[in-house]
């Protein structure tokens, strides 16, 4: 019989939807977790907007004051879905109320912030995750496989784009996404951070960095209503305001293992929606992932025959032989985004439920916060900057 | 306020949890339609199995006499998903009974059974689809919409293949699909129902036929219990049992508007898992389409500039663009197979709100099923044949 | 030091243009065959169309009659490249003048006169090459290798369709290419005459055929001079001719050794230009091969590992490892169309050198003509048909 | 009459080879040059080797001391295809004998021999190219239109990669391009000069770099006789060399208006044996090209409807429709790597003909070299670096 554990969910827009999903798929397709999760209470500033969106996803109950939901004794499992600038104080809150949470990436704004929730975390029994959810496509989760397996040998590059094109029409408005004070910066916290979790995942922890951004677009239009979700623009005043944000942000980093990267991540890469794409070469293969082709992993390997060697695309949708597959439908009957979270859930619960680790946690989700401030640093003095220790 | 209609589901294998996933899910992200299916009843014949699924797919009650369970006065909705030969009185008991339906595909064994169904849905208000889900593909509905739009202009050729590889292996047992008795064909009910609807979903219907069969292996181990579900094998014994279906099925078609067609489904397509792919050729342009990348649709137009015309990609994944997804995620994000279910259930339960007619319902399921036969009549008499009239 | 050999091309349009460059070529490239082709006369109706083709071949002489040019004492090698009706009488010619010969495919119109080639042919111990240049694409090659290394395993399927074009426009004029008194047929022996060699050569005989055509524009402009030239069209008259060959030919096969067929040509697929397309599948592997990715295999082994089984794109460019290769370039750099003669004229050559035999001679040339026909006879009486044994 | 115009080629490896070609074969596509090039000289410093090499490639004669070759009056092009030490002095020596001069890539091995080039050409009315291959790919010189016919629009983003695996064996060996002293770079000056000249073909000029550089195999075997080609290694002694070019070589760019750029080039790329991958993201649309697939542009507009977007693949092989093709075969019959050098010659006779600009001409080629140099600046002072003005 599942143990049942009671859900808090701060935040309802674009990422509360596909964590409410989860929530709700968790246990049909991984009946034997132990835990079943209930649904208990959502949380959001507009008492309206949180009882519509809660009757929606299934929530049972809402909330106005995050504080207050936090403090529930019957809450036992606290998720962050809200924008950069509150993850801190709703994780510290959270860790202080003795909760299992999980935390929407990036873990925070800025490094110190991600230093302080540590602190907090320090001493807790609690199980943290910070939500990095490529890591559980299970295309993503093969290649960690076949690295572990040695398919690839020493690893010398890393190469990863995340390229979107949502904000190019200079008449796009001025949301949170593009506000330094709420959402930390751009694309290099909203993108760099996935792949730099990739990276680090997959080739190792980053010695050093170099990086650059750049702001194509200065001013845009403010929104009459400022709404707190993407793209949601309401009306358009013409007034004009600051961009405070950049628009793409590129680095290039050496490994601690010898390894080479280069990173990228834009909004204006016209005809890339979610272009999330990355490569690795080793001694012995290569892999390569594009989350637009999420079923999809291409694998080289050196061991095949001379006249037989290519690229060869693993459509990852198994069951018996891919990660995750089982709990869904026979071969070839591929899965989409929204199943990351589910698998995110359900390793979430286990680790809780076996109490064992569950990865990237709040450390590891500092470490990558690290590594995207060294590059920062670096773009405005121009230099090569070594990432901090977390 | 939602009205609630009450739905017994028969049948909890492969296409059951399917199912189930779907009237769990669409109004979570249909949340408008005015109807809310209520997951009332799921029917099996061993108990212990089928509330062990009812537990796990989220059923409030189970029924081991089908007959029973279509005869309770408070389900309005029955939903078939068991082996082909129970479709047809499972379909007639349920017209009788008075309630909407959705029957899997493909409608029946034979056009005798179809049209048996058809007599039996005579009068009847009620709505019936039959569940040739990949309709509800977005790329599939996109293609649709770009042939009303007359972008492809008048169509010259239609060209698809359904491939699997799952039985390849001689030692793959004798299942149920591999029983005329029990599945009525091979690979010509599974695989070529499903293209010969998209086939006449896009370009029309079909005059005549020309078709060919062969069993590549013709005897196959028995399993011990025969368990009535995909490729559920349990132990095999050491006898072998007679094939008696084909292993693959090709028929050449001419449609009634002047268009050539070609079919191909077979299980001896070595690493082809879920390959079904269509290509449609036009005056104007044309468009093309593959299960295994089910969120892409590939587009030629004839409109292009000489220089720079080609193939398209398109990434079927934007709301705001595309058919279904302004109920999933941003652009790019993309969904898997399951979601052609609630996409079908979807469109169901709005043809009941709405009280209009949903495509393909039960005359349309049975005009394949004259295709079908008039395949498999001509692979014996090695002629072209005349697809009847129903 | 190399031997020379004196060439006699017969026809100097698109494919006089492609083996005159073969024979410039092919030593440059293979400096080791031990014969050097002499470039001696280059033979057409019209003396200064010739002359100027000659000129910008790089043809040492011209000449206008056929017959005289075969009979010239100094002729080793006749080459034909003219329109299909005039195969027969000149390769008889050729034959009787105790020539080498190539010969464009289809070898000729029908099968009767490709039986009168091969009574002319019987005793002569001079080397006959039909040339179905798609055999000496290295992917191709390949593809032939991988076979004969039992990487595939039993062949149970293989699936091929040659798409073009170019004469969708109704406006296209009546070239002599779609004129049966000419041509013999439209793209059933264009297109389809090479996916029927490739079928043989890679799979077995055919012992059984159903065939279908269609004409979807029955008359055209006439154009003012007739060009015998490929889509040459002059000026445009305002009066219609009828076309006499079809538009597209579709047809199904049973091989000899049990394999199933499909093949089809066509000239009105919009946005195919080049697309000669075939998959086999077999019990161990599967192929594919796309012309217009000529420098492209696709493999798929069963002996992977199942969690790293995909579809391998293996680039057929590296010396060392790929048919032909050799001769050219650094891996990856690829070669062209163009090159398939070079092999061609490479391996004739060498065949005369080495006194051995080369493929498809004239009586795999006859053997194709004989499918053909048994598919153009099947269309008619709209019933599966034998294959003539030749 | 085409005017006769003798060639000086100095080195015979495979770029000689892929130069001699191209002087064979360019008058036969291009018969209205105006100019014939005349195979004169081969240069090479034994006797033996250059001798069999003029041989099999077609040269009139030959001559072992270039300095003489160059001096002779019969002589009016010299063509530079030698290691990269030598190409300043034969540049300057070819300048001073008033010859037009064609240059392998890249010009010089540094920037100072670069300028020493230039400051020789300064006065002269003879024409100057650096052989930069790749902007004669017909479908990089479409993307060029496509960029001139304003269908990108504003350029925001170059992301190029030139991957390939030849060295990853630590037992391949010291050949003369890993080493400084004879290649002045490794992947650097091979591969980066050639996206970087790129780059500036289709984006514009460089303002600021920063890079980085490994050598990730530091000793290789020395060959017993050296020889001085790519991958000729002769027998292995077991002594070991120091490596001192890099295997890889990344870096990052502001381009001066404005758009960001990045650049990586490496040997250690398994399977990747030929990759230069370009993608250039505007405001309007985008462009994909990448060699290994030489004949295919990806294309993304968006003009096109919301729904019907995509990245086209246009197979650039028509001739009426794109650059260069006309010369050759119909559509879809596609060419190779080798025909970019008949382009390039073909453009440069053109240019002598007409007296008109070739680009890229030795003031081209030097701008390239200050952008290396100044990459190499970085990779050492760790920071971004201004590129030297030319």
């Amino acid at each position: 019989m599942a143990r049942k554990m009671n859900v808090a969910l701060l935040g309802y827009q674009f990422m509360g939807k596909a964590h409410s999903n989860a929530f709700r798929q968790v246990n049909r397709f991984y009946p034997d977790l132990g835990i079943e999760p209930v649904m208990k209470v959502l949380v959001g500033r507009n008492k309206d907007a949180v009882t519509s969106a809660a009757a929606e996803f299934g929530w049972e109950d809402v909330e106005t004051n995050w504080r207050r939901a936090i403090a529930r004794d019957d809450i036992d499992i606290v998720d962050i879905c809200t924008p950069g600038k509150l993850h801190a104080p709703m994780a510290i809150a959270a860790l202080k109320a003795g909760k299992h949470i999980i935390c929407e990436k990036p873990l925070t704004n800025n490094l110190k912030e991600a230093r302080d929730v540590l602190r907090a975390a320090r001493g807790s029994r609690k199980k943290t995750l910070t939500a990095f959810n490529y890591r559980r496509v299970p295309a993503v989760a093969l290649a960690k496989q076949m690295i572990a397996e040695e398919r690839i040998g020493k690893i010398y590059h890393w190469r990863a784009v995340y390229l979107q094109d949502w904000i190019m029409d200079p008449n796009f408005p001025l949301v949170w996404r593009l506000k330094k004070s709420e959402a930390g910066s751009g694309p290099h916290g909203d993108l760099n951070a996935h792949i730099t979790d990739l990276a680090m995942h997959l080739v190792g922890d980053i010695d050093s960095v170099v990086g650059m951004t750049e702001a194509f677009i200065k001013e845009r239009p403010i929104p009459e209503a400022i709404d707190a979700s993407l793209g949601a623009s309401g009306g358009r005043s013409k007034r004009k305001g600051k961009v405070t944000v950049e628009d793409a942000c590129l680095f290039m980093a050496r490994f601690k293992n010898g390894a080479l990267g280069s990173f990228e991540a834009t909004r204006f890469a016209k005809g890339r929606r979610n272009h999330n794409r990355f490569e690795i070469n080793g001694s012995k293969g290569s892999i390569v992932f594009n989350l637009e082709k999420m079923n999809e992993l291409q694998y080289f390997s050196d061991d095949d025959p001379a006249h037989a060697q290519g690229f060869r695309e693993i459509i990852v949708g198994e069951n018996g032989a891919h990660p995750y597959l089982d709990a869904w439908w026979p071969p070839g009957h591929i899965i989409g985004w929204e199943h990351t979270f589910t698998h995110e859930i359900k390793d979430f619960l286990e680790a809780i439920e076996k109490n064992r680790k569950v990865s990237p946690d709040f450390h590891e989700g500092a470490k990558v916060q690290a590594v995207l401030e060294a590059v920062m640093d670096s773009a405005k003095t121009k230099r090569w900057t070594k990432v901090a220790k977390v």
